[in-house]
């Protein structure tokens, strides 16, 4: 029988090719709410935040603005107050309702921020307190582990950035919409690629310790798939720069750990990721390569392959084969990868807030 | 015999009134430098970087202005373009040496940054590059684990932002002098409380699954608690914010995991802590608190006790008890605390970068 998260893997092709058809198109209405603002910060939480931690890398290189991550609390609970007459805001959450997404989002308007909504939802409170919606177009997700409601947001935060990119005139292809347009071709081939190979899988059964690191594009891919094998697999998992695991972790690594590496195929990461790879190998960890190119997935003992495509856009790429490896993982540990124990998709972060009850969640 | 991390420890309330005595005066410089600059970026990796997270949050809460994180990547491998003349960066290294930090103020200096430098070491690079320099006086440190180094890494952020604080005069006492200036005498009021206390270590050693949860000004002493356990006892360690615990990874938490949860005496976060504990307690994790207040230690299995000071300071003086358990549990798996494998004071983050050999960077 084929699970939900199988099929919503499945899925992330057409769903990412609807949401470019949608949202390209407003990249000059984005533009034209940005305007001269300096600052991009996203607020997310969970999956939706992982989404932001590209974004965050995606704005700063392609388009050349600050971009940050929100601390929510600081306006749910600690209510600062602040200036952002020189910051748009882009808001992240797959129901458009978590409340204190929806909060700090209303927030920061009242500090003067221009803001964006990404969510899979149009009818949420979210879309109702931006000054700019992207609607993506996953559909409905029944599975609780997110998936094409992740990348599409992906697409959704890649389409923010280009159209901040200088030099995007409001009616020409960019360079970013061009590499856009392959997603979905490339996600179809590697879901092909990696449906007959149970290596990847085996690698991860194989200890009950894993981590797995990325850095700078590849970062955010690196935490949304510890994030997934945490929440599907019901294992604790560390997702970490590769830098910050260098700088001290990397002393917890051993021959009972696997480690998972995710890397784009091109870019300035690549050979730090490839010899990160090595290293860990080295210490006997049993490694798994996301991703790179040939030679990265050479230092590693296993691999499942990754997109043709430019580190700016690989990332959105690079997920559907990890999450079939999760979802087949799930499995083979006698886990039912649809309902992990513990989890709902209702998000709450807080027991004193209103949200929870019937909400429809899956960040 | 007594282990250097030990005696590290222990020197913490003379090295932080050392600190306090040196940088309070600096503050009117700190405000000049700093002018009408709206955003704060820190700079900082490892042990550096959790104290760079307490700063976030007490310069947008204290200060009023908007604070970041920086990703050093953007700076070193993707060699963004940024407009920083609205910005104040803060870069902190015990060392005063990592490549990539002093190469990253470098870049926001030319990008227009005014640039303070917080570092235990006066003669090193990173001074030499720096508008302002705050010269922590921890003294030599000598175990890997960065212990008083740390802490006055976060009497030093305190200070700054005390002086970006709007309505700190050049002379005048704040709310946040003062209390600061309680730190060095509820350390050691605290330090002689958990010596004679075996719970807390007991709690740590039946389990070799350990998270580790605090949010928003203890956030990054949790963090740090986390990353300590990890680099000095050897074991896998989560770190996170309880809104991030709760929003997916506590699925994973069972009765075969401890879990700590750090806390203020007061503060928007209590109550959201004190029912994470409980909750935690509930799941059948065995729950050890640090800090918080009765009602708090209550509701875990096992507790150290916590400074009686707000929560803008309390996370300088949590930490100290926090490290006397971390040191003991070493001991009791049969470990060296002041040379954890794998560990050294040369913190390279980069295979490809020219730092490592000869420095000597507790971070």
């Amino acid at each position: 029988m084929t699970t939900a998260m199988a099929s919503e893997i499945a899925e992330q092709p057409e769903a990412i090719a609807r949401t470019l058809d949608a949202l390209l198109p407003m990249r000059s209405e984005i533009r034209r709410l940005a305007g001269e603002r300096r600052q991009v910060l996203f607020v997310a939480r969970g999956t939706s935040d992982n989404a932001a931690v590209y974004g965050r890398y995606l704005v700063e290189i392609h388009a050349g603005r600050g971009a940050a991550l929100a601390a929510p609390s600081l306006a749910t609970h600690y209510q600062v107050h602040r200036d952002l007459s020189d910051t748009l805001v882009v808001s992240v959450s797959q129901s458009g309702e978590t409340t204190e997404i929806v909060e700090t989002q209303a927030w920061a308007r009242a500090a003067g921020a221009a803001t964006v909504a990404i969510t899979n939802v149009e009818d949420s409170p979210l879309v109702d307190g931006a000054d700019l919606a992207l609607c993506t177009r996953a559909g409905p997700e029944r599975a609780v582990p997110a998936t094409k409601s992740h990348t599409t947001q992906l697409t959704a935060i890649a389409v923010v950035a280009d159209a901040l990119a200088p030099g995007t005139g409001g009616a020409g292809t960019t360079p970013l919409e061009d590499q856009l347009r392959r997603v979905p071709a490339e996600i179809q081939r590697l879901l092909a690629e990696v449906a007959n190979d149970d290596a990847p899988v085996d690698a991860l059964a194989s200890s009950p310790w894993t981590l797995v690191s990325g850095r700078g594009l590849t970062y955010g891919a690196a935490l949304e798939l510890a994030l997934k094998l945490e929440e599907t697999c019901l294992r604790p998992v560390r997702g970490l720069s590769y830098a910050d695991l260098r700088h001290g972790p990397i002393a917890v690594v051993d021959p009972g750990i696997t480690a998972v590496v995710v890397a784009a195929p091109d870019g300035p990461m690549l050979s730090g990721l490839t010899g990160l790879a090595g290293q860990l190998r080295d210490l006997g960890a049993t490694t798994l390569g996301v991703g790179g190119d040939a030679g990265f997935r050479r230092a590693c003992d296993a691999a499942v392959e990754g997109p043709d495509l430019p580190e700016e856009v690989a990332p959105i790429a690079l997920l559907p084969p990890g999450q079939v490896v999760v979802e087949a993982l799930a499995r083979r540990l006698g886990l039912d990868p649809d309902a992990p124990r513990g989890l709902s998709k209702v998000a709450t972060t807080d027991p004193g807030s209103a949200d929870g009850a019937g909400h429809n969640d899956a960040e």
